[in-house]
């Protein structure tokens, strides 16, 4: 299996994935008058839309920077590849729920885990490429995947608190869902510079 | 016809299909207070959509390794391969009817007419292959296409079989198919790791 | 402009056309008892999803064609490639429409219309990369100009036939649109062996 | 994070929008009869659908001009093209509600914005590629981007006068939108060929 056919169906996924969210934001079918409040009661989903928008491009992010430290794949790669693709080709799924049924517990649970399995697939991975090294470019040391847990834990972490407090103040799910992604975007826009830790942000 | 823009097409088609499945998991259009028993009365509807992820997960899995053999291109074959994709395109169908329509023989067995048509396509395009060995890297030896013959004849044979229990105990042909989508995909998992057989799973 | 990001692009559209299609095709929302009978009823609109199918994936083939002689890009052949894909892809409107209104005069006229815009717009590209030879890889002869011109005059002639005799014989216009696609794709299959006449086919 | 990559991730999300536009394009359903007349009826919606494919497909050959500078990315740079990504694959949403509410300010007003928007953030991608110059090929000269300045004044002016407008002469904001993609259009198919200005157009 060639690396850059993986890459090409996986960089398919996550673009036809982010553009298909825009989908399920359906135009309001209202009298031409009621359409600026019909559109202004569609802000919780478009809100959720945006916020999808980002997870599927952080994700994507993401998912370069797993398989930049791959030399050779092999069929479990592959398939966890495709696991973690199905996790992420689910979010039109949440996210239209969310913005159907705004500030629910359930749809905040389902959003939240979806976030989760897809964020726990990705160190699986890792840690699967730690182990058989011979399918990376370079050894991947225990430092650093040590380095990736405080990550996980506090992005996971927070996906948890999130769902906890749906039941009592469900905006507040909300705000530390979009919390922990503009984290998670501001410390990838860093990464990528290591050698220019001035510029990006 | 350059062999690179036929899997790139290929690619695409399988990215863009594996990805519009969600599209026909529609979000319940209830109360918020029914919202939990509507999901859950998905639940059959969810099961076929991972069924079909992972059955066109594995047919990407299964063109790659048919592509990577292939030298040259002609006509004929970009018109196979067009056939497959066909079959592979039409997916969606019968698991949305699958979904909608759960436990039912009519949907059963388009469902499993489908998988047996992609399946011998793959097999005429192995064959064709072996016929015309100037199109491949290495000619096909008549052995190696003998040893696809009993995964050719299991997976066929249990899926004719699940069709044919679907007018006595529908949920076994759901078994049935889950059950020979797991085989291949162990199967895929450790032919790509010839030389590392105690590795893959 | 890179040849080939456009040729991505395009690969891009056609693969996404030919498997959108199948969105189309909705399935029944019958009692289960009635599923059978509302299956049967589809068959004029699996008919031309299957037509559309081929149909789109003969353009894409021959937008390869076209692409493969050419040498370098001017924004012109860029807008004109833009149209080409523009007729393609609208198709799944004339497709759906088809469908739902079988053998009627508007929607095989649009169908057609449709296919000979497309089949013109692959003319007037070939023309420009003939008048500005230094955009191809080698001139375009007059030559191989003129032994295109009567498969245009033949597939769009027919085409206007089709879309003629759909007034008094509308099921003959779905004839001569399926047997100018199993014509032009013998062909294609041919074309691209011209040293192996006698294999493909 | 590898060029190539990000490219062709951008290809797909233009590829997909620029096919997923028709998908808005919704078959009527009526009686055979009143077929005719129903589809004249959905001109305008016809209208916004070709405006919007060329406005996507202007953006797409806008983004292939900007990213062919680029020599290394940097994680900003990523953000910023996913925000770009991020308002093109939104023009369905506008698109639709403006085929839907024909003649209205309010989806005049959000098609216009979102033309903004998007326009907009290619310039400051612009501007950041000039301060950063080791992101790109050669630095871009303060020159080079003086001279887009009458280009982006030109275009969002007659956007937001089309807006204004919006209120008394509804038509006419249609008017100025397609004159400006026009001339856009005409403006880069010349650009592309700046050794052979007497050709494009």
């Amino acid at each position: 299996m060639n690396k850059q056919r993986l890459e090409a169906f996986s960089d398919g996924v996550y673009a036809i994935v982010i553009t298909l969210l825009i989908l399920d934001v359906r135009i309001p079918q209202v009298q031409a008058s009621a359409l600026g409040a019909a559109l202004i009661g569609m802000l919780p989903q478009i809100f959720t839309y945006v916020l999808s928008f980002f997870v599927v491009g952080l994700y994507w992010f993401s998912n370069h920077r797993v398989s930049h430290q791959v030399k050779k794949l092999d069929g479990t790669l592959i398939w966890l590849n495709l696991v973690w693709l199905l996790f992420v080709s689910v979010m039109p799924f949440p996210t239209s729920l969310l913005g159907r049924y705004p500030l629910q517990v359930i749809p905040i649970t389902i959003y939240g885990a979806d976030l989760i399995l897809t964020n726990m697939t990705g160190l699986v991975i890792t840690v699967y490429l730690k182990r058989y090294s011979e399918l990376t470019e370079a050894p991947i040391s225990s430092q650093t995947l040590w380095r990736l847990v405080p990550v996980y834990v506090i992005s996971n972490g927070t996906y948890i608190i999130a769902i906890g407090i749906s039941w009592i103040f469900p905006l507040g799910s909300y705000l530390l869902y979009a919390l922990i992604l503009g984290w998670l975007m501001v410390r990838y826009a860093r990464i990528t510079n290591p050698f220019q830790p001035g510029k990006a942000k």
